[in-house]
């Protein structure tokens, strides 16, 4: 394992070199062989579980010996469940159609040529993660069958879980005939290699930062690469005049308490304030009522029982938690204008009746996801059947949304003429 | 005009600020408000023609007494035709279809939520420019159309006509009622300003540099923005073992000298040795004919009178005007691996008569565009029939090849449910 600063930027070199070689392959490969690979690693660790648990023993030792938190100890940990859906996630992308030449567009233009704009893999993807040795598979997954050469980093935490997974995608490939630098784990665990990555732009095409605040900060400071930036998840539900009662109180508690860790977890309620002086306080005090600490603005916590104060600092909070922030607005523009302060463009949610406000709300907020009448929870890939996805991107540019096969590809056009010259 | 450098910050910053305000109408503006004030600013212009003569006398003056290149006085002059097409150019832009809420899918999933993906504007965009006064209304009216704010900072050669062209764009802003903040001409000549904008990563979506490789390159390293950048069209024609004589003449020829400054310009001939032994020299004698410097390796040179030997580094040049290198392969894996070390990834063509090669060449390699039995001169938006463009993009992510208003749009995900939770 290297150890110095120049083994490092060597190792990092040959990885760079390796994977943009994969990628030629990669890109003229055939579809089925690239399935095929899917599939025998998916088989290759249902028949490793053994070997794949040993390898995750040593890591949750080294991660209690760093005394990590029961969160991060939680996410780090594998069993035959979770190996098992490792496994049936191969397969489900394995799945997958192919995005890799399909044909987006064709047509005739005057001068006679033929253009056909067909999807091309995007080269080489890096993704650097943390605790949860599944991306391996995922990530190297959807890379794959998306025709992308990648190279995964992940956390120091799951080396050895992270490796066992690895060596699976490795057979696979191997059975295939595919080149084995298709997949690449860093093998080190210095943080230095993640700053390699990051300026590595002559061989790695796009950065997928996949973790907390923390690495997302470090790679958009430090990337000369373009990065699928998954920002935080600071989702909105807000509640209309023309709300159904019943559907708000589903809706905003399933956001809430469903599951409380995950980007697409709702962080803040506003609702109309003569909607609540009619329908009463329901909504608030089921949130109360499941455990939930609600933040609330003056109004509720004079409205309600059990609503702490919110400082100024709860709006635009992610809390990852069983807490909502809450709020009374005077009507759709004064909650679309708290979404845009505040919101980070990751999913925003609507509950009403009245289709002409879930237009408006819907024309003049720019999250990538907007919702109407459902949980904002609903923000996945695989609920929105894109199948395995490496996160959801916040950004603008390219990727926006669950980041699945199709995100991971680019285009080029193909032109046929028949002697054609520009006059 | 500001003239320090605390004055320019906070010139580009107002600037930012108004047309990030200007970002949230254009998204919800109507369609036919944009289409208007791009019709009535090419009205203008006809109206103003002799206003704009006056005000591009001013930059001409200035650049002579710079002593400005020929080519470079030619980019900066106007003239009735000139003018003439900058409005017939608007109001083609005008009469594009909205890229603007477009539904590009429509689908619903199992758990009954309905999905739209809709096209939505990217939000502001920064061009940067030289010579060329055109371009203010070129990438302002496309920035509009695709409900984009505009930050225009062209090049101090052609600041008076570019100002003037910008006036006209504003009486059509404002006759249609959208913010004057909608297109923005920076209006300083300090190069401040352009290191302001590449890192107003909160104001600016996108930076568009359209001028040469100093300026690309500059915008490359410094911009902490995503950038839609245009390399060099360092573009090939490969003929083929089973070419057409005549096809490949005619292609070669066109390709090389209908207009040499373009990026489109092919600037390096590979020809199948097979095929030369068996179809003679023809292609390059007409080259030479036709005034063409033909840099060719040792092979060219001993068969054909009148080429002269390429040295190392004319392989992967952009000449730009009437020098063509050319060199002998043994077929189309070398071509393709000529291509891949040396061309710069925007257009390359392949002559022949053979379907399988074809799909190889298209196939193996990942050139923005491919063409087979046509000029790399036709790579062009309008000539794709995408109406207008800012450019041809080399890069792989987002916008790639052409750069119409349908690149410069972003997209989000509309979900409706019936108060659906995630179980």
């Amino acid at each position: 394992m290297p150890d110095t600063q120049t083994d490092i930027h060597q190792v990092m070199t040959a990885i760079g070199a390796g994977a943009r070689s994969a990628a030629v392959e990669l890109a003229r490969s055939r579809s089925i062989d690239r399935k095929h690979a899917l599939d025998a690693a998916a088989a290759r660790i249902r028949e490793r579980t053994e070997n794949l648990l040993s390898a995750n023993a040593h890591d949750l030792e080294f991660g209690r010996e760093k005394s990590l938190s029961g969160a991060m100890i939680d996410r780090l940990a594998l069993d035959e469940d979770r190996i098992e859906s490792i496994a049936s996630g191969l397969e489900s992308i394995a799945g997958l159609q192919d995005p890799v030449g399909a044909v987006i567009a064709d047509w005739t233009v005057p001068s006679g040529l033929r253009i056909r704009r067909v999807r091309t893999p995007l080269g080489v993807i890096g993704v650097i993660y943390e605790s949860r040795p599944n991306v391996t598979a995922d990530a190297g997954g959807l890379c794959l069958k998306s025709g992308n050469a990648a190279i995964l980093r992940c956390g120091s935490e799951c080396m050895h879980s992270a490796s066992a997974i690895h060596e699976c995608l490795l057979d696979g490939l191997r059975s295939a005939g595919l080149p084995e630098t298709a997949i690449q784990l860093v093998p080190t665990r210095d943080r230095a290699a993640v700053g390699e990555m990051l300026v590595m732009n002559d061989c790695i095409d796009v950065i997928i930062p996949r973790g907390g605040k923390g690495l997302v900060a470090r790679v958009q400071a430090e990337a000369r690469i373009p990065v699928f930036a998954h920002l935080e998840g600071i989702c909105h539900v807000y509640v209309d005049r023309a709300a159904d009662l019943n559907k708000a109180r589903r809706v905003v508690m399933n956001a809430k308490t469903r599951r409380t860790g995950i980007c697409g977890a709702a962080e803040c309620l506003l609702i109309d304030r003569r909607f609540l002086q009619e329908s009463g306080d329901g909504i608030v005090s089921d949130l109360i009522a499941a455990g939930v600490e609600v933040r609330g603005d003056e109004t509720l916590v004079q409205a309600v029982p059990g609503v702490v104060a919110a400082a100024d600092d709860d709006w635009g909070r992610e809390y990852l938690d069983m807490i909502m922030a809450a709020r009374v607005v005077d009507g759709l523009e004064e909650a679309i204008g708290h979404i845009r302060q505040y919101g980070s463009g990751h999913t925003d949610c609507i509950v009403t009746e009245d289709d002409a406000a879930a237009d408006r709300f819907f024309a003049n907020l720019d999250s990538a996801i907007l919702m109407r009448n459902a949980s904002t929870q609903f923000a996945d890939g695989g609920e929105f059947g894109l199948g395995a996805e490496v996160g959801i991107a916040t950004g603008k540019l390219h990727a926006r949304g669950p980041v699945g096969a199709e995100q991971l590809t680019s285009f080029k056009y193909l032109v046929e003429g028949n002697g054609s010259i520009r006059p």
